[in-house]
C-alpha cells in the first residue's frame, strides 16, 4: 500500500479561530479530515504555479457550446481537431437543445499550445462560448 | 436560414487607438471579423451574470483527477454519482499514466446544488484535484 | 504574546513527491516554513468562501482607471461616491500619465452592495478599466 | 474635442435574443449605452492579454491584510517596500480592526517583477492575506 508506506507526517500551527473556520469549511464541503483538505490546497497551488511555464506539459479540457446548425461549423471543428490530432485525445458530445451542443476535447500539449489552440477554437464562426481548464499530473 | 434572417445591427464608436489593438488581438486569436469577436465578448458577460444566480438552470463540467489504486475510490465516485443519476448527463474518463485518471462529468441543475455536488466530489478521499465549469443555454 | 499563548498544532501527511514540490514553490515565493504558506492557503479558501455570501459584510478594494479630460467623469465620481459616502472609507489618487488617473477607493458594506457600487462606478462614461477585491476580516 | 475627432465607429450585428440580453444587463450595470459597454468588455481583453506577457510594463496594486502586532512585521514591510522603492508609487493605510491593517501599494514595473514583488510580500509572516491587480495604460 503505497499510502501507507509512502507517507510523511508534519505539524502546522493555527491559530485557533482560524482553525475553527478552517473546520467549518471542510465540513461543509465534506472532507474527511484536515490533512486531505490541505493536500488539495497544496495540489491546488502546485497546478496554479505550474500552468504558468508555457513550456510546461499539461493536458488540457477545452468546453465549447456552439450552433451546430451555423453553416459548416462542425466540419470545421473536426478540421481543425485532425489539424492538431497528436494533441487530441478524446471528444465528448452532449446535445443541449436543439440547436446547441457541447463538446468536450481532452487536449495534451505544452501550455502554450493548448493556450493557443483553445483561442483558435473559440474565435470560430458558430463557436458560442468555451473554457479552457489545465492539468498536470498531480 | 436564421442567422441571415434575425440579424440586428448597431453601431459602435472606439477610439482609434483601442481600435487598432483590438484588431490585433482578434487576428491573433483568429477572429474572422470584429462582429465575431464582440459577440464572444458579450456572451462571456452574459454567462459570469447567470452563473452568478444560485437558483438559474446550468450546465456544469466537473473535471477530476484521481488515483484509481486509492482504496474503493472507483466505488464510491460511482455512488455518489448514482446518488444524484438525475444531475449526470455523461461522463468520460482518461487514463492519464499508471495511477491517475482525469474523469470528466457532465452536469445538469441549478447553480447552486452543482457548485454543492462538484465540492463533494474535490473533497473525496483520492481525488486529488478538481475545476467547475459552468454554462448556460448561449 | 497572543502568538505564543493561542497557538494550536496538528499534523499534516503527504505523499513525499508532493511536499518536495510544496517546498519548492514555498521556497521560491519566500516563505520561511510550511506553516505559513499553509495558513495563507487556508485563508484564501476561507475568504473565498466568505465573499461568496451576499449579505457578509466585507471591504472592498475597487481601482479604476479613467480619463480625467473626459467630460465632466471626475464631478460624477465624486458625486457617486458622496451618494454612497457611508460606505467609501478612504480614496487614493495616481497621475499615470497626462490623461489617466488610478483611483483607488476602500469601501465597506455587504459583498451585494459593494459589488453593485463597484459594477455602477465601472459603467460611468470615462472609466476606462476597474477591478474590485474583497476582504474579510482574517 | 479629443472624442469628438478621434472616434472610429464601425458596425457590429447579433442574434435578436443575445442583443436583449445584453440590452438587460448592460441597463442593470448602469451603462448609459452600447458602446459603452462594449468598449469596456474590449479594454477587459485588452488588458487580459498584455498582462500575460512577463515583460509588459504594468501598474499593480497590491492590497494586503496584515496584522500589525505581529513581531517586526511593520519593519519588514518597511524594509522590502524600500529595497525596491522604485517600484513603489504611493501607499494607503487603513485601520481595520484593534488588530488588523489594509495596505494598498501601488506598483509599477514590469509584470515578472510585479508578481514576484507581490509574492515576497504575501510569504512575510504576519501578512495574512493579499492580492494582486495588474494594469496597464488603457
Amino acid at each position: 500500500m503505497y499510502f501507507m508506506a509512502g507517507v510523511v507526517r508534519f505539524g502546522v500551527s493555527l491559530d485557533p479561530d482560524l482553525l475553527k473556520r478552517f473546520d467549518e469549511i471542510i465540513k461543509k464541503r465534506g472532507y474527511s479530515n484536515r490533512s486531505e483538505a490541505i493536500r488539495d490546497l497544496i495540489r491546488r497551488l502546485l497546478v496554479e504555479e505550474e500552468i504558468s511555464q508555457p513550456e510546461k506539459r499539461v493536458v488540457g479540457v477545452i468546453s465549447i457550446v456552439y450552433d451546430h446548425d451555423f453553416n459548416d461549423i462542425t466540419h470545421k471543428l473536426l478540421h481543425i481537431q485532425h489539424s492538431q490530432h497528436s494533441k487530441v485525445r478524446s471528444t465528448m458530445h452532449i446535445h443541449l437543445d436543439e440547436r446547441n451542443c457541447l463538446e468536450i476535447l481532452v487536449v495534451e500539449g505544452k501550455t502554450i499550445e493548448i493556450k493557443s489552440f483553445a483561442e483558435k477554437i473559440q474565435s470560430l464562426k458558430g463557436v458560442k462560448y468555451s473554457e479552457l481548464n489545465l492539468f498536470v499530473p498531480p
